[in-house]
């Protein structure tokens, strides 16, 4: 009698540990560990203001590429989780990024505290201006992308729509509108449902991926309403340098933490796509950043939690894009 | 007075020639030239079946291609008319295609009698297998194609929403589906209503492009419901040929004529995508095509003519696309 009461005691113990925290407790327990959810009022309209909608054609527009083929979307893909699914981003004449690094999300990346892998840019709008530019992404000089906006009579309708008929179309006021599109991009998820008091939201096993989660850390670097965003000291990518010239960080070797929200839908992991599995990158994160082990049971406990964190997506009309006139500069594939 | 009189009637004369023939009669000449609208129960259903939703998500996939990057809608961009908007179509590694060939437009190319512009596709099953296996285009072997798709659980679960829970995924299967999503891909347009006997639907200044579309000509080859879409002999290749291995149609040196609908979205013009302004296209047709000089103000009016058959296209929410899984092949960029 003696010893099943132990046993049972012990499965309890056991049990109360591992996942068996009451729910309120459990809450509590997030919101003290810094996860927050997004608040209601920045869920997505149902509709886009004329702002958004120029943004969202921007956004979709390969014309604001040199070649004519690049667009915001083919790296941020809004149809899977707004990455590329490639290790390393390929622009331009196919050019591999310099520095093997990933394309990190568009969902929710409003809600970083700093953009970039290096956390270089302060928002949106700002970061938006580097892609375009870049010799080795869409490589198109600022005069060209207003060139070709300004020439195609629709846009310029539209940025007069959106701004008032004195509106000067600059690569700035482009990008800015571009921006204003992403802010949009917010994918709320059964995790904020749970941190909004539904506790019934996340499953029994996602609830226990979660406590886990917690325990192990992971909250230090992953927390917020991003569940990540802000710069952080980063060990992954000494292990994985392939070569001169690789991603280190910032001038500190700090490292903006990604967003863990819609993560299952953006494999490769990590600054340069290098670890496909999530279940991996989990146990990877463990040794090397947190230098615990995560065993096999624990990461695929934490994995289940993480899906909890794909969200709805804004429903988005495909947009069609303006006609060309005879003045748009054409497209340079060199 | 009798030099009044006769300038009055030389303005008639010249007016009755050139535009003022009766809405009825153009009506009548424009169905005798061999014109014909899109039959209305072709025009898009407001909501696509299962098959087509399965199609529309093949279409935006680029895991479709070796790379992962390209998709059907990557050189037939339902965004601008259906087509990239590059004078020769750019794949996989940047490879533009060897004969310098351009995109043809995938809206309304089911009504095309035959698909490429050498015309060796009878229909559009058949058509979408070349694409995605050709090398310099999205380069993927047909067991990579099949492997990514039934790696992904999602598709597997669609393509048995579609076809029944024993349907074995093929590559057939795959561009099967794809094709059927493109059959909806139908735009009716002021031209169709004009040509159902609503003789308002077409401006003064189209009527009168009209009217000089078919005195040129031109209804020749661009006739039916396609406007274009069979296999004629063609002159421009020989003028615009830029170096052996260049397109010089099939064996019998006929060519695909391209649908005239939406033409004036989806410049630049010919086979190999050598003109830009679409007033210069019709006055090289004219001349080496028809033999015949246009001069700029029947260009003119052609084209304004050719806005008319601008269409109405679907509205497109764009896809979602499935998680991959451990078992789907990599991307691979060379």
């Amino acid at each position: 009698m003696k010893k099943i009461s132990l046993l049972v005691s012990g499965l309890l113990l056991a049990s109360n540990t591992a996942f068996a925290i009451g729910d309120a407790e459990l809450l509590k327990l997030a919101k003290d560990s810094g996860l927050k959810p997004i608040p209601k009022k920045d869920y997505p309209a149902s509709k886009l203001t004329a702002t958004q909608e120029l943004g969202k054609k921007l956004f979709f527009e390969p014309r604001l590429s040199k070649s004519g083929l690049i667009s915001c979307n083919t790296c941020h893909n809004l149809a899977f989780g707004g990455a590329d699914g490639v290790s390393a981003v390929i622009g331009h004449k196919w050019t591999a990024n310099p520095h093997h690094l990933n394309s990190p999300t568009v969902y929710n990346s409003v809600l970083n505290a700093v953009q970039f892998w290096d956390g270089r840019s302060p928002h949106l709008a700002d970061q938006a201006q580097g892609p375009i530019q870049a010799g080795p992404e869409m490589a198109a000089p600022k005069e060209l992308v207003v060139a070709r906006v300004t020439t195609m009579p629709a846009y310029v309708s539209e940025f007069k729509k959106a701004y008032g008929k004195d509106i000067k179309i600059t690569f700035e006021k482009i990008t800015d509108t571009i921006a204003e599109y992403e802010k949009t991009l917010i994918t709320p998820s059964k995790f904020d449902k749970f941190m909004d008091g539904d506790t019934k939201a996340l499953t029994k096993a996602q609830k226990a991926g979660l406590k886990l989660f917690i325990d192990k850390g992971c909250t230090a670097c992953h927390n917020d309403v991003g569940i990540g965003g802000t710069m952080q000291p980063f060990q992954i990518h000494a292990k994985y340098s392939y070569a001169k010239g690789d991603f280190v960080g910032n001038k500190d070797g700090m490292v903006k933490t990604p967003t863990l929200r819609n993560i299952e839908e953006t494999a490769p992991y990590f600054h340069n796509g290098n670890v496909w599995s999530l279940k991996d990158t989990i146990k990877e994160m463990g040794s090397t950043q947190l230098g615990l082990a995560i065993n096999d049971k624990e990461a695929a406990s934490i994995e289940e939690f993480l899906k909890s964190l794909t969200g709805k997506k804004p429903n988005i009309t495909y947009p069609m894009l303006p006609v060309i006139s005879d003045k748009t500069p054409r497209p340079d594939m060199n």
